[in-house]
């Protein structure tokens, strides 16, 4: 597939691909929160997603497209996060061999997730490059095929079936808010979204301590953060060329918020909507809980994006 | 009314009353812990329910089913918790005035909750005896009418309205569970499933710290605890003679949990659901993690009474 091959038709075709093998998440509303912002908010819970975040659309897609032959030596990624324990759950339902490499200073949690769903774990030091290295010898040594985190149209048209999800449940949305660290789900979902409802305004927005999108976004040149640092762990990744362009042909405007305020939302969506989110998940409604959006009267969408937490390591 | 005035009639005629001013609250499933349990487990969530917990329905019912002459005068109730605050709240619905006696070291939270919902806060000793006096004396000199927590047909009936719901959503449970403390939530929902299922089988799980329903079941005499130290500060309550004989007639058996069950089960919950459930919602699932239930391949009804939690205290 070439870079912008991530279409309506791709994401649908997505969408059936991954039916039955992932959830049909539920769209929450909640009047105190709407009260407080003076508009209507949709909240999309991928925090009720299998595997517990949005990131089992993107991997199932990917997994499952790929035919008998291509994926008989099994699949490769790296991960220190959820994209991880999507593969190895979509591997698993396939019935291959799923390797993934994983920083050594990976969380528990992580790992166990991994072991979980009979992944096997490869680990490495802490570095991207070792990371990137690690996975390619390993491409190499077993003909197995490399799923990449967001920068693979495959994991960006699965990213993308939330949007058919939540505009089939909201079709009036005036306004979708959409975090973003590597660019897999903006940039899928802004090209659902933007296909079936072109009035739509699609915000994305970022942490302040890993607001590589912005100025990627704003200079139309990759723009990675040498040094990203935010509690938002599942937005510290940089844009590609793939999602960068995506992204600036679909998406509105980025703004940016802090991590105290990151952590301030989450704090509200657990006290108000009594679900579990993850700090990543929270970076959308920061921003409107700042006051940094004009939605007033407005129907916003906003997709929770995961709710693995390490409840020992609360953030307050 | 009387006694044992609660029937499925009653019941069908509350849900009729509070539909459009509580919600339905969604069912929840999960692989995990299906897989854990040996058995299909269906959580009603009313964690999701308006003010935070189930108490909603039945203050609810009790604030609607009054006539206007009956309710000018607004109404009163004392509670420490949630109660109260679902009174406060079907009050402002009404557009009634609503007095809720707490005891002074109520937290700040269950303050601000009845404040919220626009009800009027009595400050009185932290006793039984006080809230009681304090509440009969508002009533003598204002003509409001109490609405007791759960000693009260109209609340049995409310509360009963989750077994519609549940049993509409899943239709061939085999077991429901059951937390209990005073008894109303357990009467009413027991009224209703063996009406609507006579072959179900109703389990009752209580804190092993305040296991007055336990022991007045098993005696068939009302044998109050003293003291009752339990986390799951919602099941403190004793049962009343009315609770007594619904829950003798309809529940099967009563079992305890101790508090550190009880935790754990509220971790796993939060952990596997990615909900947020106060201690007392997790009494019935932590029988079914410590295998205390005959349960194989059973499909098990498991109600999650409520959300509101203190996230500066939580109990691990």
């Amino acid at each position: 597939m070439q870079p912008a091959d991530v279409t309506l038709e791709t994401i649908r075709a997505a969408r059936e691909r991954i039916a039955g093998r992932t959830r049909r998440t539920p769209v929450l509303e909640n009047a105190t929160l709407n009260a407080l912002a003076g508009a209507q908010l949709y909240f999309k819970c991928e925090n009720f997603q299998d595997s517990g975040t949005f990131k089992a659309r993107g991997a199932t897609n990917a997994v499952f497209a790929l035919s008998t032959a291509e994926i008989q030596a099994g699949v490769v990624t790296h991960s220190s996060g959820n994209h991880g324990a999507a593969v190895a759950r979509a591997a698993g339902l396939r019935g291959v061999r799923a390797q993934i490499v994983m920083p050594e200073n990976s969380s528990r949690a992580k790992f166990e997730a991994v072991y979980g769903y009979g992944g096997e774990v490869l680990r490495c030091e802490p570095t991207l490059a070792a990371r990137e290295a690690l996975a390619a010898q390993l491409v190499a040594e077993t003909g197995a095929t490399f799923i990449h985190p967001y920068d693979d149209p495959r994991v960006i048209a699965g990213q993308g079936t939330i949007a058919l999800e939540l505009l089939e449940d909201v079709p009036g949305l005036d306004l979708l808010l959409l975090p973003v660290g590597g660019g897999g789900l903006a940039s899928g979902v802004a090209v659902a979204a933007k296909a079936l409802r072109p009035a739509i305004r699609l915000i994305a927005v970022e942490p302040i301590g890993a607001d590589d999108a912005r100025r990627s976004f704003t200079s139309g040149t990759l723009s990675p953060s040498l040094q990203p640092v935010t509690i938002a762990d599942g937005l510290r990744g940089a844009l590609s060329a793939r999602t960068l362009e995506l992204i600036r042909r679909h998406v509105d405007d980025i703004v940016t918020v802090s991590d105290a305020s990151i952590v301030r939302a989450m704090r509200t969506l657990w006290q108000q909507l009594k679900i579990i989110v993850e700090a990543s998940s929270a970076v959308p409604y920061a921003a409107v809980q700042e006051q940094l959006l004009d939605i007033g009267g407005a129907r916003v969408g906003i997709i929770l994006t995961g709710g693995n937490v390490d409840l020992d390591q609360l953030p307050w």
